[in-house]
């Protein structure tokens, strides 16, 4: 399927409509087949009904007019598209105390997140290991992501090394990178990046304390 | 104003449309005042332009018929409407690598989260510090709460102690949780939970790595 031309935001939203769907299928008695209509999805992700036909469209028929999507079905295709049925393999830049934070975090391995290696340019830290993750001298980091096909690059540095980082992961070859730095990075247009800001976890919750 | 009765994803959107904005604040002119209307904001944030109209008339008539909303005053609105505009007080249970990490967060003190101590119940951390901020006991995390006033608390203690550790936050008094324990925690209904998944930053990345 040619997909070049889906806007960025529909892909946002598929993410949305599939965690919205693995939490309907969690509940759900399994011995029946179960639908959901858009106006059903509509109600959960607060995005409007026609719009969730808009962009599921863009990918398939996957709705019965009167029926509505098939939950399993459709959950399983949105997952092949968002490419989260693969797995995918990682590096993380920085071993500080979020870089190691991260190689214990239980959900990346879960959901196909693979981390590879940890990479740092402090010398009491290189050789060593996060559970059983090697820390490497950041100096082999374009060799690795060679070597091991490395897809995605995560970058715990501070600020002021992250966009050097970043143009090493781009030279050995990583198509994402995940920032976790407090810093834009400009990088090739191909190259996809997403900044990480966690103090939007908050938010949401800020609202109901201001009442 | 009563706001008992706005629906939680209309929340959720006004948290998108505030950092919508912000983004775009960021890159005007300081010398025009600047607007944008709600097909402007739905291009960017993905959201139909009535949903977003109708969002903002909850909270009062904020744009001008045929010229849109005020960039600076509408961000101002909604932050002030989120509880982003004031100071939160935060605490930490978990005084592990992802507790320390979070600790020195830059992101959490700029966006008005103040973390005022960490607790464990490991002998060998408590009465340290990580930077300035306390490791306690936490068996003093509940008299903690109410001496400190501590507004919202966030979960970064192994999955099989943070219902407890939950129970005790609500009963020192918190009203909000962040957690990041990976398992699902129970709570009165009046107390606001929002369970962080790290992995969903990796989100839409994979997308374009799967074309």
């Amino acid at each position: 399927m040619k997909r070049k031309n889906i806007p960025s935001v529909t892909i946002n939203r598929l993410s949305l409509y599939h965690r919205c769907l693995e939490k309907l299928i969690e509940n759900i008695d399994k011995k029946k087949p179960k639908y959901i209509s858009s106006s059903g999805i509509a109600e959960i992700t607060g995005i409007n009904s026609a719009q969730i036909r808009k962009d599921l469209a863009y990918f398939g028929e996957f709705g019965k007019r009167g029926i509505g999507y098939p939950l399993i079905d459709l959950s399983r295709e949105l997952k092949n598209i968002l490419g989260l049925d693969k797995k995918w393999s990682v590096i993380i830049a920085g071993a500080g105390n979020l870089g190691k934070a991260l190689v214990k975090y239980e959900g990346f391995q879960k959901r196909g997140f693979v981390i590879k290696g940890v990479f740092d340019n402090n010398p009491s830290k290189i050789g060593n290991k996060y559970d059983h993750i090697f820390i490497y001298d950041i100096k082999e980091i374009e060799e690795f992501i060679q070597a091991e096909k490395i897809n995605i690059g995560m970058i715990v540095v501070p600020a002021d090394s992250a966009q050097k980082v970043a143009d090493k992961m781009v030279a050995g070859g990583v198509k994402a990178i995940l920032n976790f730095a407090p810093v834009r990075i400009t990088l090739p247009p191909e190259i996809k990046i997403h900044n990480v800001d966690l103090s939007i976890e908050f938010e949401g919750l800020t609202y109901y304390l201001n009442l």
